[in-house]
């Protein structure tokens, strides 16, 4: 989602370097120093308002999660509903998730999200998907051997492409909900825009991935 | 689906068995002579009343369809269709499709269909539906190298379940359709259940899957 300049977000990301990383590049296979333990990081590409990534930080105080948004504005409000709610298992990279490694070494992240990402419904933008096998390629170099991929999307095309991509990958899938919101499931952390889509009675897909 | 005897289904199986095959095990690995030509055999399980392999026999003239049903009544309703449109590529079998190797020898067929298939909803049924490893087995050794399964199903868990099942069983899935008559298709046959689900507005589900 492209949101107009705000100038406080320039200010918001020199004054929350601790929470919105800078030099991404030079924390490369220090996450873990970066968040003083050793539990295991997750990472959400495309974090938008940090909806998702705040309360999952809440529901799983014993994860570290890194979200990644290149959306300036977009990632200062994801800051400051992280910092209001006092979260210290989460970091925001304002970065491009075009080259994950170069952000992450080999095995360094067990569960990796993609929520609601865009759909690039042409064909020929199909090898700007987040589930075309390139970045498939990048997601199995930085996840630990038993690490999962979780998708979840409103939207049919790249839902499907995302089954076949996954199936051609050799990925095995280990869930595929086709209705997420028909059963109650208090675990399920929603988005903003799942809860937009899911109001309107969209059904919301979510699959699971794994390489092994 | 079950429905009442009817006497005069008996005497539509005698009077038919031209269409209608009998002693169908001795016919393993023979059913390229049953039909008279080398065309590419496709199987229907579950052929209920045959309006799904009569509308295909009648779209694809240089296909030979075999159908498999185990209620009398159904294959004798199936058989009437059939045998009013004047198709001669169609075979059908009043058999129980639980062991497929006593029909059907190895690379013997080209496609698998799997319409509405009972969805065996209890999790302790799970070894019933025709997606269930065992039956991909079955599946697996009568079908040709290049050959697939084609699953339609209404049903929401069956779909889920097959799709993490093929995947699993290493199968590649080539088509995911989460809602195959959001767009027009000519060449989608429905079958009776097709019909009545989308017209109610229920998404029907379809995908592809190869051993390959």
């Amino acid at each position: 989602m492209r949101q107009r300049h705000k100038p406080w977000a320039d200010d918001f990301l020199k004054e929350n370097t601790q929470l919105i990383v800078p030099d991404v590049k030079t924390k490369k296979g220090k996450w873990k120093e970066m968040f003083g333990n050793d539990n295991p990081i997750h990472v959400e590409i495309g974090t938008g308002k940090g909806r998702f990534i705040a309360g999952m930080a809440e529901q799983h105080p014993d994860i570290n999660f890194i979200g990644i948004e290149l959306g300036k504005s977009i990632i200062a409000i994801a800051g400051s509903k992280v910092k209001n709610a006092g979260r210290y298992n989460v970091l925001l990279l304002h970065v491009d998730a075009a080259d994950l490694s170069e952000l992450f070494a080999e095995n360094e992240i067990s569960v990796i999200y993609l929520n609601f990402s865009d759909p690039w419904p042409k064909k020929r933008h199909a090898k700007r998907r987040l589930t075309f096998h390139t970045f498939l390629e990048q997601y199995e170099r930085i996840l630990h051997p038993e690490g999962e991929i979780v998708l979840k999307t409103d939207n049919q095309g790249l839902f499907e492409y995302s089954l076949v991509s996954f199936c051609q990958f050799g990925l095995e899938l280990t869930e595929v909900n086709l209705d997420l919101h028909s059963v109650e499931d208090p675990e399920n952390i929603m988005t903003e825009y799942e809860e937009r889509f899911s109001a309107k009675g969209q059904p919301i897909y979510r699959c699971r991935a794994q390489f092994s």
